[in-house]
């Protein structure tokens, strides 16, 4: 018996990989589009551009989703009552160098609008473009002759596209940059750039626009570069023992279509090809009241900003935003079973369009687990009591959703955590593994002599030397979520809870000071703007509608991760850079601009932006792969309950594995 | 073969305690106190005192840990050559009124020196006396009038000792307040004071000196109070499923004496009556040197500073020091196996000396296990490189050395965190599970009246409502951590590498502005001082001796936990505090008065205090026991290496069970 369970929970949890494609018109309003419907999207696309299927390229297709209240009123049904809602795509293509944004109705398999953005910025960059761009130059004969110059051979050549960004401009074609590698001797292309050589692709004529080859540097070399464990020798180590997690009761989730229930949460886990997972309509079950109570109808990374911090000619643009041009969905990655995630992890595929509108598998897209790292959920022990002593522990146990966007270098991990709690974290952990090689060309390009030690550098090297020849350039992470909380219902306000230093003059008490709360109700959008870190504030989402039986706002609370302002100035041009065509946007599409409404935000659905941020300044221990660096936040209620929600929970069953063999 | 080593495996780690004491004459330098050490000591010293049996009491005993100098020649040695250095206690006893600080040689059996404490302020509090203190009130007819009056069951009377601290008084007494709980129906003594009622206990003389009955409240209702799962009623929940770590190695660190190693870590895991754990001689190995380096001499939580915010008569003297009053190691409770700590955790016994000298007994003080929380040490997959993709991930394990400490309502789980990176975290998760119910009874016999409902709250309550009659009351949690890193040698400098916008005025870039790294190295204690958060800057400690081969500086980097500075105004007494007698003292022996010597600190052997602080505004989720909070913060390799320590790190064995059976 106990032994079946286990191997069905094997079975499960590392080779079983779930299908979150639901049964024919049983979709959850939010579900992502599916295979079938990316082609029927293509093919009513396609058909309303008879003529022109060859300059018809897709960028975007992604659901559209339903109005808030449809959702929340089919949410509100019961099960059997749920009827699909009308399925609707947002689809950007280009078309006749022209972006358009087209609404295609699924139901009646037609083009609801058509719009031609005459705004600025371009879409998303596909990987097939970006592919094609990439291959170019490898029959470019003026890059041959570069290649050929420097007594190189054509095959080791690879070359990757780096997005242009926006400099004040008032017009730039739809381009990008090309720089390429040497891979002979190694995997780690970044490490070894062509340097000196650069090249502009049109991506609208997919052919090379510009052509650079400045200077003549050698080729840094392979070694020390390689990272495949088949290809390292010894001495290996540090040696770290084997293990493994065992549920006897299997996992502890349920997976019904993207919707996931587990411990007191339900919510839903959908997917998009810009930002990568989108967390929905998350609700947790309060025992006192028997019921689920809303907490975070949407949330996503909006946008992951990555300027560098080199302002000389071949680094100056590096200003990434990896969401908006590359795509966190469409650079995801495969993720591998007891590595990327353990044991006990249950898998999920995820689906894109590629640039011809065809549907892309994208297969461990997301995997799903119990993380169980040995913390405690709550613990006293009680000696106070003459002649008896009393520990109570409960050990903690998180719902963890992974996906791993590999954006060219970078590998994110991007976790959301569910606590019995009632707090949701987001631990995003990345891992920035091969910029710093990147950042070798254009530096010593600048520089004009490569180094070997730091005595050689006369000035600003912008970045650290991390090997010869290899300097780590300086630069920034920040991640901005878009966290739309429906504190116990969808009218909230936010509210900052301010400490407030009082000094006693009055001789009132033997106490000179002491510190109370002064709570500040943002109004409009404007007076919600903080800048965190410059005093000491609680923030907190309230629904002042409804009271605890004390009468304190039921409220759920941002406690920010590691505080990073930006430290470029405010008119620089990639701080003023934003929207959803981001790509060489102006910033017109912006947080910035949009809010300059100044709405009343004061008791309505509101949405909260929130950025944490990371100043990298890169080590030696950085190459030539990173040891992840970590960072995070957690929204935690905050009398939103009338009491400790898991003060009822009993322990898990801990019990032994009495006999286990090969 | 395999079932062996897993009940083997079994067997060590949930059963078995490691004991510490090492065979007879084989002494690390560091190895605290063993019990026959503590008895030896107790001869000595009452030998002493042949008059002064009666009123003589041990406040602390410890390893007196001899000079530095000779702690590292020793550690230098093969392990053959090493002889145990000499044993010496430092002794604090009360004596006739008297705070003796005596020095113990255990080889020559004698005291050293026996100097009487002229300073301000008390040594620790031992259990004994707040037992003896918590008892008075029971025999003592003024406070059994006051129970009668309430028509209470003296029975159901428990009481608890509180610190006083110092508000500008010349001289004190060695006193202590007694305030006293209702524990019918509940064992969640905090939630029910009496009212009004508060005792003076005049510690060296163990009698009642002061006595109030100010105020007469109905005692607050048990309900709702009850945290035991044995007493708690249907419904239950959260459903957290069971599971098990197993480890078909083994764990994969080694226990000697109280010396660790694991993966690529050494280090000597110490313990106090005050400061509880003392991680020391902590040395990673490097693969490339082929060599042990190290990294921290020693590090401990100096001191942790709880003020509470409300300065009303029943609550201003509320500012505790836990470590120097109530001792973090003298309040360490036994882990609990499976739930404290995972099954493959193993246990280590602690021992101090009762007030009488002789030995007690903690056991289960440590446990030390192996994390596996499914997070990722570093990954790449790489999809540039024209058919081929390669995915290189290593999952992380840590090592966990643990201990909590419970002081009265408060339990600290305290959590060092070593990983092969190089890093060496510590997370304090602190869960202060009932002070809000202590917070109760001042509060309200200020307010004369009993709240149920904030609307009937005027004025500062000085807290949250959390139910009816119970405030949690505003207050700070300030961990200060004595770190005395060691990088890679004695000698080490303070660097603050700040990060500086630099705006692009000449037109030589697209770019307007970027930031650099300005090092700015601390020549004294007083340009050491650091308010953390106000720019942005990384704090390293560097060997201005070493540098790497490419020439940057070998360091090691403090990345802090959440930043929050002090709100009480910098004149307020309880700001002032500390010191090694801390109890009642003048501020005259703290960090602030002896770092006025502003001496030369750069490339010598220097300690860094750091503080980490939480501002505690509680919420009903905290009632009444509250869900564990975490902070923490890292100490972490920057340019320490020469490259990625963990890139030649095989993956651990991840092979499943296939056949387990109950």
């Amino acid at each position: 018996m106990a032994s079946s369970t286990l191997m069905l929970f094997f079975f499960l949890s590392s080779f079983f990989t779930f299908s979150p494609i639901p049964c024919l018109g049983r979709y959850h309003p939010l579900d992502p589009l599916t295979p079938s419907e990316f082609t029927q999207v293509r093919t009513i696309v396609k058909k309303s551009y008879p003529n022109s299927i060859h300059n018809l390229t897709f960028q975007y297709i992604a659901l559209d989703e339903p109005d808030k209240s449809l959702v929340k009123s089919w949410l509100s049904k019961p099960n059997p009552k749920r009827k699909t809602l009308t399925r609707r795509a947002l689809v950007i293509t280009r078309l006749d160098k022209h972006s358009h944004e087209i609404v295609v109705d699924l139901s009646t398999r037609s083009v609801v609008s058509d719009k031609v953005y005459g705004g600025h910025g371009y879409p998303l960059l596909t990987l097939d473009e970006q592919a094609v761009a990439s291959e170019l130059p490898l029959s470019y004969k003026p890059f041959l002759d570069s290649v050929e110059k420097r007594g190189l051979n054509l095959s080791e050549v690879v070359c990757s596209t780096f997005s242009v960004g926006w400099f004040g401009e008032e017009h730039k074609k739809r381009v990008i940059k090309i720089l390429c590698y040497y891979i002979e001797g190694t995997p780690n292309l970044y490490m070894r750039p062509l340097e000196g050589i650069s090249l502009v692709v049109d991506l609208d004529e997919l052919k090379i626009s510009e052509y650079y080859d400045r200077d003549r540097i050698p080729v840094p070399k392979a070694q020390g570069t390689e990272y495949r464990l088949s290809k390292q020798k010894p001495p290996f180590g540090p040696k770290l023992n084997g293990f493994a997690i065992v549920q006897p009761e299997g996992p502890g989730f349920k997976i019904d279509g993207h919707t996931i229930s587990w411990a007191n949460w339900v919510f839903h886990l959908g997917f998009d090809v810009r930002a990568g997972p989108i967390i929905s309509s998350a609700s947790i079950y309060d025992l006192e009241k028997s019921t689920y109570r809303q907490v975070l109808y949407r949330a996503f990374i909006s946008e992951l900003f990555v300027p560098y911090m080199d302002p000389t000619e071949e680094w100056y643009y590096k200003t990434f935003f990896d969401a908006g041009e590359f795509g966190f969905g469409q650079s995801a990655v495969p993720l591998e079973p007891l590595a990327d995630c353990p044991e006990n992890a249950v898998f999920m595929d995820a689906y894109y369009a590629s640039s011809d509108g065809t549907p892309v598998k994208l297969s461990n897209a997301f995997c799903i687990f119990e993380q169980h790292a040995g913390s405690v959920l709550w613990r006293h022990t009680e000696t106070e009591i003459p002649g008896e002593v009393i520990t109570e522990v409960r050990p903690e146990v998180n719902l963890i959703v992974r996906m791993v966007s590999t954006v060219g270098n970078y590998d994110y991990i991007l976790d959301w955590e569910f606590k019995p709690s009632g707090s949701i974290k987001f631990g995003g952990t990345y891992d920035t593994n091969f910029f710093y090689m990147v950042g070798l060309s254009g530096l010593l390009e600048v520089k004009g002599a490569p180094y070997t030690n730091t005595g050689q550098i006369k000035g600003d090297a912008y970045g650290t030397l991390l090997a010869d020849y290899t300097i780590g350039v300086y630069h920034d992470h920040f991640l901005t979520y878009y966290l739309d909380l429906d504190v116990d219902g969808e009218a909230n306000s936010f509210v900052k809870n301010n400490l407030v230093t009082k000094r006693v003059t009055d001789h009132s008490s033997p106490r000179k000071s002491y510190w109370t709360v002064v709570s500040e109700t943002a109004k409009t959008e404007s007076e919600a703007k903080t800048q965190l870190g410059l005093k000491p504030s609680e923030l907190v989402f309230i629904n002042p509608n409804k009271k605890t039986k004390p009468g304190n706002n039921i409220g759920y609370r941002l406690i920010p991760g590691s505080i990073s302002n930006p430290l470029l100035s405010h008119d620089d041009y990639p701080q003023i850079r934003g929207g959803q065509f981001i790509d060489q946007s102006h910033g017109d599409d912006t947080l910035a601009t949009w809010s300059l409404r100044n709405r009343a935000i004061e008791n309505k659905d509101i949405v909260m932006w929130y950025t944490m941020g990371f100043h990298h300044v890169p080590c030696q221990e950085d190459f030539p792969v990173m040891p992840t660096l970590s960072g995070g936040f957690e929204l935690r209620p905050t009398n939103f309950f009338e009491s400790n929600p898991v003060l009822k929970a009993k322990p898990p069953k801990r019990e032994h594995l009495p006999n286990c063999t090969k």
